[in-house]
């Protein structure tokens, strides 16, 4: 690598921003049980007291996704005010359609049009939030669905849901983006009405330029090729961003590239593909993991060295030699040049982009030292016991 | 099928018994929400009246699964009496190694000695309580597991799991059974310490005779022969009983032969086949479901008439006709020997046995017709909100 | 069930075809071996024959797709007297872009653009064919796709698929139907350029109004909520037609209903439910199975009484009762209206149907009867040793 | 890194071992096709010279596991002594019991006990080419199983497998080792008879100590923990080798690694610590792989470099920092630990290694050099066509 190509790469680095979500700094845990975690984070300032350390010892997290209601306040001025007191601001809103009692069977795609009234109403309030916040982006995961054959009509609730999505996105701010995300299972169990990304692109093609598809890494069928998917949604110029996690089974919520490192750099190997284009388009990189057992704030650094480390190799890749290769039907010569950048230890590197940051090069261990872990262990004691597998419930 | 043989038949299914479980009749829920059904019982007593009631109706449940410490009472002499007066007695006594802010590593396998003497005290006393309540099993789950790659040493925590096994095998009562269970993963998500049959069967033979392989039909990976491991298991004389229950995705935990009515056929024309040989094994049929959306009665009683049916159906298998094919290598026809039981509508053949044992030929209908489930939301209000996904939560 | 109501029932029995597939009846295997059975079809002629004894056994299998070139013969027209004389005609055409040394990279995305032209002639040729033997149907499957990461460009790749296939679907003619095809994976192991039925549809979206979406029911990642996708492809006026098998596994290309055959009675409930709309689509639906170790015609007779017997219980849904009991959110009595239809045996109804068309209402006995079995395994010898997976090889 | 530390690794890395596959280096395929590779080997004096050069390039690959019958020669003396005049010598025996028209049902499980007495023949043919080539291992796969339910008994099929095993076990040479291979599906689509390694773990204990457990990395369900199995089946002390390659979806004998390289690590990171131990087992690492588009011989090479990369980071996996991090219960202390490993760029180590040996540091590069590829594609011409997916088709 000469010089040129080191100092593009270390600017791309710096210049790659990752999106934290505040759910990620509260305790949350599996349907069984909720383990507390000294010093979580209870409500949004606590939240974003967190999520601003993660962006002043990273220096790429500005933005701090919201989940309403568990992050609702009633003065957004005063929360815009204290976020960029602490040098970050609200990036998506997501709307929270699964934790009333009325959302049973669905929320956007349920039988009785009151329940979808309901349902379209906080998301409408949602956009509210957003403009009120500056936020352009609502993110929007269903958890509709159904749990035996029979239960609802499939194709009624593909009707009702065109019909509420079409109300939500005429309600938009202009420039404002609706990123529509899919799941493949859970918490419905026979189907999903958002089941993969095929429904979320179709659904998004008819509502409009401002609907995107949202890509969350851990909503798949085992074997998925996720690189291939969003080569496909970036070639459609649709797709709108991510939710990164890593899972070996279901949809875990672990660490993103805990599991399958490859796989995420396979993942950003598309996207630097991409991004060279005339047009690139704009992508959100948002984290949305559950942190059932390890230590909320450093799961979160840990998770963007790891996007940070795909995307680094991704910059290494040598593209020309790549498209020689591909060119001359040399199958274990073309793979090689993304194994090597793959191979290549890209510490280093990120440690001088921090650096020129004026940042620790090693972010865990400066938050080790910090102190921090111990003072919020200290000053914030649990606020419930016997909690459920998520923050609001 | 002749009168002999219809009336062999109606007799196997009058005798053939099922085990619910007393937290099937409560609230439970996904890691995103418990919805509250009106009328769902609360505590140990409620959930035996409901049980009594699905033991009315079918006629072929009398046993009922305790969760300790969720159905956890002073007078265990009081309890017996108590069900005793419904009709039913206590079954499988389920220790609960998930659910204390110290299992967040694992129970029987945790690094910590003292968490591990724990949770060991514990099964203890669920011995204890088992003899109390004149069970003769205890049912173990266990939880524990590693959500990251170097998070513990997995061949350390084989070995306190051995450890602590031999320490609850050895407080047996004799004629006790330890049943012991495996899942492939959850809550755990990169390694379960008992995740296949394999392992379960490993430490059941190192104990001794009292242990037994559990087989919960929803805890195996995408498309695994569940009648070959029953058969198998059957084979190594160590199938100590099941947990039933559906699932499409992961261990969705619906109600058992709701999505693959096939597979539970087969499932039972294994263990039809091997009922027939002389020493035919005890095995426990228990019903472990996670009724999220459903009424939870109806939903139990359908559950028994799915199991009735999977095993009436493979009660019609000409053994006769099917050996023949297979030895002629007629591969077809041999199918046909199972399919042709398995198209068979067995709801007239059911009907009569119900009707021969002084019921309701259709117990949903009784059921529905009883006003017990208007009475029960009318006398037993929510105990509570916010609830999580389990019941002791 | 009413007099009219089963007389409408077995009416559409009687009107319902199946399209059964010439390569079904000849050799055919696993990349481990090919079994050889006696008397199986070598040629096109044997072929026709025997699809036509299936058609008089069962009556409702007049149309047999073929495969170019396995199939291809010199003077179609003479191929369609042939057929006619047998009482058969000719289905869809099968291109193969699969098994030419110049494939090893792909065919419609190949990089190389002579060998891209090669797969585009090929496919023309097959709509010439189709022409001739009156065909309106071209059922494409592509087995393009990598093995490594970095291969080739993903992108690129779509680019070229977009690009041949608007060059096919410019050469259909009128009326012609081009139906895409999409699989998971193999032979391709790292990415499938037409991977799942978003990219199917995607491209079709593209071509226009004569491009469909051909389902293959093995052809999808573990779980997949089939009866879902057919919805959403039904709803969205996109559905061409099935291609017929079970698995358990992979892409196992097993007897249609052999192993989940609850599965394949929910794709027909929406098939039948979305067939009383006014404007019901034409759907065609055809076998495509790999008889491995099974005598071939047999087991396309028992394939066309699973698919009867699914579409049998689909026709049974009692939809008023499902609607009242969807809309009264009656979770358990919604999915009884499924399950009572599942329960029912349709055999009686299957051979009352076959009776009042003048066919032995067991169609497999009368085949085991009839001596076509052991005459074709004495008039045709096996024409070839070592072969391999698929019959053109 | 210490010297010293530097110094041990270097030398555990010289010591380790990996055997070839004949079958490797000739053309294989899909049940779809065999494409041809100019210059496969044809036989197994051709085998032996490419696998001898992989062994002259790499340096670690002293041993070629055979097929029999593929590989058959009369005269074993001169096979020895052809082998180790290139520098090579016979590895593992592997018989062959799915290509014979006989085993359409099974081996030796097959119904017909005449079918069953070719299998064992076969089997201890095998025996005595092993003997003959000083070979002590048997390596077996068991291509047996049913396609459909009811196509055979599935106990008594169990039952001859130990009746056949045990008399294969009883003809083994002293010394001589069974390695018992099992497989999740194919070319077996609803049962396989040693389906998972619980099953060959349980007849292996049966037969005695001779017996191990084989473990094809490509043989498990989506989702299985592969480090699991093997940390579990080295703590039972039976475990006795791999056959390696890789895979996304089924069984897709990919390049090892080339699709999971961190699931490689963390199997290499269990058997390096249980390598430290007093008594470590003898485990056999042998590459089993379907090079269906890649240069052959190219892909063996890339193979080895990724085991050896995966067990060069093992050794470099901080043990006692990782002991230290899992007794404190630090999740992601102890994860960092790994990763850290994992993040090592070993490709200097492994070239110093090299160096060392006096090889070329950059295998690939030499045999690109070395004009090994256009030399055998001019003096091998293809010796068949229309093949099928493997190689004794």
């Amino acid at each position: 690598m000469g010089a040129a190509e080191r100092r593009s790469v270390l600017e791309a680095i710096k210049r790659f921003t990752i999106e934290t979500p505040s759910w990620g700094y509260g305790d949350s845990g599996t349907r069984f049980k909720v383990f507390h975690w000294p010093g979580a984070a209870r409500n949004l300032r606590e939240k974003l007291a967190d999520a601003a350390l993660v962006h002043r010892l990273t220096g790429v997290c500005p933005r701090v996704a919201i989940h309403i209601p568990w992050d609702k306040e009633d003065d957004w001025e005063a929360v815009k005010a204290y976020a960029a007191g602490l040098g970050v601001r609200i990036g998506a809103v997501n709307p929270n359609l699964f934790q009333d009692e009325e959302y049973r069977f669905g929320s956007l795609c349920h039988p009785d049009p009151a329940v979808r009234r309901r349902a379209v109403q906080h998301v409408l309030e949602c956009i509210q939030i957003a403009r009120a916040v500056d936020s352009d982006t609502i993110s929007l995961w269903l958890a509709d669905g159904t749990n035996y054959p029979g239960q609802d009509d499939l194709r009624a609730r593909k009707h009702r849901l065109e019909e509420t999505l079409a109300e939500i996105y005429a309600a938009l701010a202009p420039g404002m983006r609706l990123l529509i995300e899919y799941k493949f299972f859970e918490p419905a169990f026979y189907h999903t009405d958002l089941a993969d990304w095929g429904m979320a692109y179709t659904l998004a093609r008819k509502l409009g330029p401002q609907a995107r598809v949202l890509v969350d890494t851990g909503h798949h069928p085992q074997g998925t090729n996720l690189a291939h998917i969003v080569a496909f949604l970036l070639d459609e110029e649709i797709l709108g961003g991510f939710h990164f996690n890593d899972r070996r089974y279901a949809d875990d919520d672990l660490i993103v590239g805990s599991q399958h490192p490859f796989e995420l750099f396979l993942v950003f190997n598309e996207l630097v593909a991409a991004a060279s284009q005339p047009q690139a388009p704009r992508i959100d990189y948002m984290i949305d993991q559950s942190h059932n057992i390890e230590p909320k704030i450093e799961a979160m650094i840990q998770s963007v060295l790891h996007i940070q480390s795909a995307y680094a190799r991704a910059l290494l890749v040598d593209r020309q030699r790549l498209s020689q290769a591909q060119a001359a039907g040399d199958v274990l010569g073309a793979y090689r040049v993304l194994r090597d950048a793959f191979e290549t230890d890209v510490r280093p590197l990120l440690a001088q982009a921090r650096e020129e940051m004026g940042l620790d090069p090693d972010p865990i261990a400066a938050f080790r030292r910090s102190g921090y872990a111990d003072e919020v262990a200290r000053t914030r004691p649990a606020s419930r016991s016997g909690a459920s597998g998520y923050p609001g419930a």
